[in-house]
């Protein structure tokens, strides 16, 4: 039995503002710069997923991809496309959207639909040039 | 003399809503659908500059991409790059920012700067799989 | 009122065999050369579909993407992908799948569902490196 | 001495089904769903293989990457290219062709040929959303 | 009898130096800048063909891809890859190698080959920012 | 608090030339091949940076991305692009500069700026097909 890493990416289109409301809003801009801008940005975030697994000898699967995507699709995707990360999504709620941020949500969201033993990496690119990646607790 | 075409690809990322303040919630819902989402969205847009003109003999060049690369970024990407595209940018306000109403204020700007016969053609892509193309009036 | 021209692009994994029935093996191994392999064999095609139209006050749009996006995936898609082109597809059938070939079925079926004025060019990668491009009779 | 990573990509084109002759039909279209088609789909299957190593000194390489070139091209790319992997390839016959049991013989034929210490990784992207990844016995 | 566009992309990687020998080194550097630098400095162009023709109904192809791929590689790719495009080049020689003169040079020995009838379009990607383009005498 | 990886793109434009003046003229060429060219050769150099980290409370980030940016183009991109690595760059001299020497000088250069703790991975794309990775010592 061969383990094996399975990557499916999806596409969202999204907007946020980085803001922390401890903060002065002197204070957020020098954080945050042109992120800080009050009516928000936004971005085609790609999402990439992998899991890991042992090969099923009778499907020559690790996972059925179909089946990944289809959770992804479900649990994120239609929960955070064509919306404003700050105000239209409730697990994000409460939390500075980073992409650090959201993607440790998405991986809380995602580990009780995989299973944590077979979540491996998610990575986040908010540009072609900003990638951020999470591998779980180490 | 030979007449060549040169491209400047520029990325900047921003929000917009879709929503045509003469329509009611109903019909902009209808309409623009998951693009009318008061709270916005965003992308990575990609614009793609072409000018055309013929080669100078002494540079061989047509124009120098530098010069396209500086009069794109502060006429254009700096005013729109990390913003909300339907409250933060002077030449943007009173449309509906679609991308078609977007790339004929791009054009109508870079041509004063560039000078239109030299202009040739602003591609916009909204996201990997949707992209608007103007070219003048045809 | 502006023209401008809108592109969709989509995916689809098929495989195909070069091979015309009226020529002999020698003769079409000679002319498809590995293409003409017996079993088969497949491509991950990206198909690009260019329509032009004037801007739509109300709208801002020349044409709902969403639009072109389900016409595409209802007539195309939905038949072509995972499938082999010279045995499973209706439309197909007859013709030496060539990319050019495919090509110019693919705009005869769009261009009574779009409006033959308003599709301007089709376009199927079939690698990275190859590409086909139709524009209509000239 | 320095420990490297060197990647190679090379990219394929194939035809394959997907189907477990111990199954019924019914089971397999269950299992498989479009992948079990009867007359195969294709993808255009990108490939990238990582090697590790010291590096030379001599030389400033850890290998030379024309090296790992051709021996991807020999032992692999000339043997799956414009193929049908359930019947062209002496190497895949009798296993299910799916992505993960394809880079698991191309892991036994590279290993052979690289040396199982300098093979660290093997990717094969099926489509641009769907990726595998074999590291090895872990 | 359909005309098609076919674009077949080859890549190169290879040095060179914008100077004017007619200029002194102060106007050069006034007006090349860094692509002045005296040692050169390199890319990986990135050449793409574009020829038309009429559908040849045995075939089902404009022309084989491969013949335009063994054309470009013969005449320009194995004359150009991995070399200094001032100083190694023939065909180059007594140009300043801007992408504007160097694609000028490329369609004057492609269209003695393929045919100038048939030679539609020469793209030149110097980086993934920057593409000149020429389509032959206007 | 959660470990993240952050990764950076950025892209400069070198030549260089593969040539270990300890070797005869024939051993470089048997060496290196095309890569000994002496008039060097070129390319569009992608980097990516990684970093790691714990997320801070207040930001939401690992480390601001816009400041990894700074640090890469001041350090690296600003002395490497549009040059000749042989000749123009002071921290090359004395080296091979393949992409493994590269790599590990940068790693070097970064680790003083970024502090070793936090630095994971760099990675060198020399074309779209070759890519060289280091992780530090092992």
């Amino acid at each position: 039995m061969s383990k094996m890493y399975l990557t499916r990416r999806e596409v969202f289109s999204a907007s946020h503002q980085l803001w922390n409301s401890d903060l002065t809003e002197e204070q957020n801009i020098e954080l945050f710069d042109k992120c800080a801008n009050p009516n928000g940005h936004g971005h085609n975030f790609v999402l990439e997923v992998t899991v890991v697994g042992n090969v099923n000898d009778e499907s020559g699967y690790v996972l059925d991809l179909k089946k990944l995507k289809t959770i992804i699709r479900e649990e994120i995707i239609s929960k955070v496309d064509h919306k404003h990360l700050n105000y239209d999504v409730d697990f994000l709620k409460d939390i500075i959207p980073t992409a650090e941020n959201i993607v440790y949500v998405f991986w809380n969201i995602l580990k009780t639909k995989i299973g944590e033993v077979n979540l491996s990496v998610i990575r986040l690119h908010e540009t072609e040039n900003n990638v951020i990646e999470y591998r779980g607790e180490e």
